[in-house]
């Protein structure tokens, strides 16, 4: 056997692991054994979303990628994560609109010989999708064989989610004053600020991967590569528990535009946040963070989450049963504040 | 007013073009106005394909990219038809299953300070999805501002269709001896075989884009860039009209492995397509690259569409009037053989 042929074997080994691990996250929805690249999820014949739930269904998609922290993850040899970065950009843009995921895809191309790195990041993808309760139907690598193509690795992701019509949650002004303000921690830095993060650690501050601040408990790559949390559960318990009441009024993903621009977009123009900073549960990577690159704290709540990887605006009677139910899904919540009347939408921070 | 304001100026210009540009391909199942970067499609509401159609509705999602092609564009500056082939990249993959498309999305990192030129892209795909009757539900250019993203642009895009389950063209096995084999004129060259055929005419050949080859009516760079066909109109003439009767039994997008492998794709092991050569329109780029490349008949046949496009196996007595059905969609197609019992799949020309 010459090593074209050992080649070859590997790859396909690893084309048929890519399978496995995308089978891991199908459901009975997923039907197998079409021809060709394409996917395919039935909507009604095995889960009977529409029949038992959905009138009028609303498709919910949206598209995400991993840019910087793709890239970092190349540099220090560490793949297994980033594709949970990328199954939440995704993931978490459908929650703030009532929908729950159904399937996702993923493009991935390049990676030149490294096809088992390739392989990591689809794994990653995978653990995504398992804890998005959602199937991974194609990654572009086990159909198409393209573990391996050459070329700087690239990365996007792709989410479809569904929603009956009447309880999309569309846009700002639902949130009314008096509402409580919960916020879901989250796990770090996630995607939103990650670049300026970057910029201000590796780039200006010169601090190196390796090295391990005295804020953190870890190396500074391991915590800038902390995987953004996915929300799917934790929303899916308010969602679904509080389907008829109109509890949940508003969700905010926490991306760019920090904690202060996220929760702004689901306010009303005359409402007002008043969030508690001490009521945030701060993660060190953000004193770092602000230490090092010398950020005012108006730049901080600009840019970064501070610990609250999404919050949701609901009706102040159950906001300690909607804690617990979150609590339940595996999150950690609290009250972080709550909506009065102002000139808004904004956010205030005492 | 000083330059970087201009640029703001420029740049917010050009996202309001790329928003035109999606709103184009919208139709009445598209809800607007939801916050963040997620798409909504209504189902039902407006368009009532669950209602008039589909019981049993099965979603289908297909991702692609145009890869060496968009470099090329890139290279030559002709930057307008590119998102027309990762249109036809995902939809024409949708078709084969049965589906027709619903909506579409893209995802375009990079291109630096060239926002002009990634609007073009946008432009691109947007007239791909009028051509597909499907809509663009968001590019990540212009919800989230990445038009003029630094570095080397890089684009997929993620389409989903849906078709009642049991009219679903689920691979091999349907096509029959005495079948008549349709096939549907492909433009050039299209994705398929299109590394192939640049290494070929500008990696060996060593020709040059701007040049006229003595087979090609235009300069090489323009044939090579000519975009790929998207046969929704055509395919959906034929599904739409044959619901009922079960005339077509397979469809195939003539791609990698070429016009033998992809027409192999969709017969049982017991049966073989017979291809008449004459039969098949021929386009002269075909002619070039077996030229210059000394390339046997059977490597053309198995890397190029030598074209024809996309392929319908249909019943014999429908053959003529899904012939004339297809041209009045729009397309060229011709009776290009039949299918046989044999030892298949296979495929045989004479």
């Amino acid at each position: 056997m010459d090593s074209g042929q050992t080649d070859q074997g590997a790859g396909e080994a690893l084309r048929a692991e890519a399978l496995r691990q995308l089978r891991s996250t199908y459901g009975p929805a997923v039907l197998e054994g079409g021809s060709g690249g394409a996917g395919l999820y039935a909507l009604l014949g095995h889960v009977g979303l529409l029949e038992r739930r959905c009138r009028n269904p609303v498709l919910v998609a949206a598209s995400g990628s991993v840019g910087a922290k793709l890239r970092l993850a190349e540099a220090l040899g560490r793949r297994e994560t980033v594709g949970l970065d990328l199954v939440a950009a995704c993931v978490n843009e459908l929650l703030v609109q009532g929908a729950l995921p159904l399937f996702f895809l993923a493009h991935l191309a390049g990676g030149g010989a490294d096809a088992a790195g390739s392989l990591q990041i689809v794994k990653g993808i995978a653990k995504g999708c398992r804890q998005a309760d959602c199937a991974l139907l194609g990654s572009g690598v086990e159909a198409r064989g393209d573990l391996g193509a050459p070329g700087e690795r690239h990365l996007a992701g792709f989410a479809v989610g569904m929603v009956e019509r009447a309880r999309l949650l569309d846009g700002p002004g639902n949130a009314r004053p008096g509402d409580a303000v919960l916020g879901i921690a989250s796990s770090g830095l996630h995607l939103g600020g990650f670049e300026r993060a970057q910029r201000v650690l590796l780039g200006a501050g010169g601090l190196r991967p390796e090295e391990q601040p005295p804020e953190l408990g870890c190396p500074l790559g391991e915590e800038l590569l902390r995987p953004t949390r996915i929300y799917v559960r934790a929303v899916r318990a308010l969602l679904e528990r509080y389907r008829v009441k109109g509890v949940v009024h508003g969700l905010a993903h926490v991306g760019d535009g920090g904690l202060a621009g996220s929760v702004a977009g689901v306010l009303g123009r005359r409402c007002v946040a008043r969030i508690e900073r001490a009521a945030v549960p701060r993660p060190p990577v953000f004193d770092l963070v602000q230490r090092v690159g010398g950020l005012s704290d108006g730049e901080m709540l600009g840019t970064f989450n501070l610990g609250v990887g999404m919050v949701a605006v609901v009706a102040p009677f159950y906001a300690e049963a909607a804690i617990r139910r979150i609590r339940r899904a595996g999150d950690r919540a609290a009250v972080i504040g709550e909506v009065a009347e102002g000139s808004g939408p904004a956010v205030e921070v005492a």
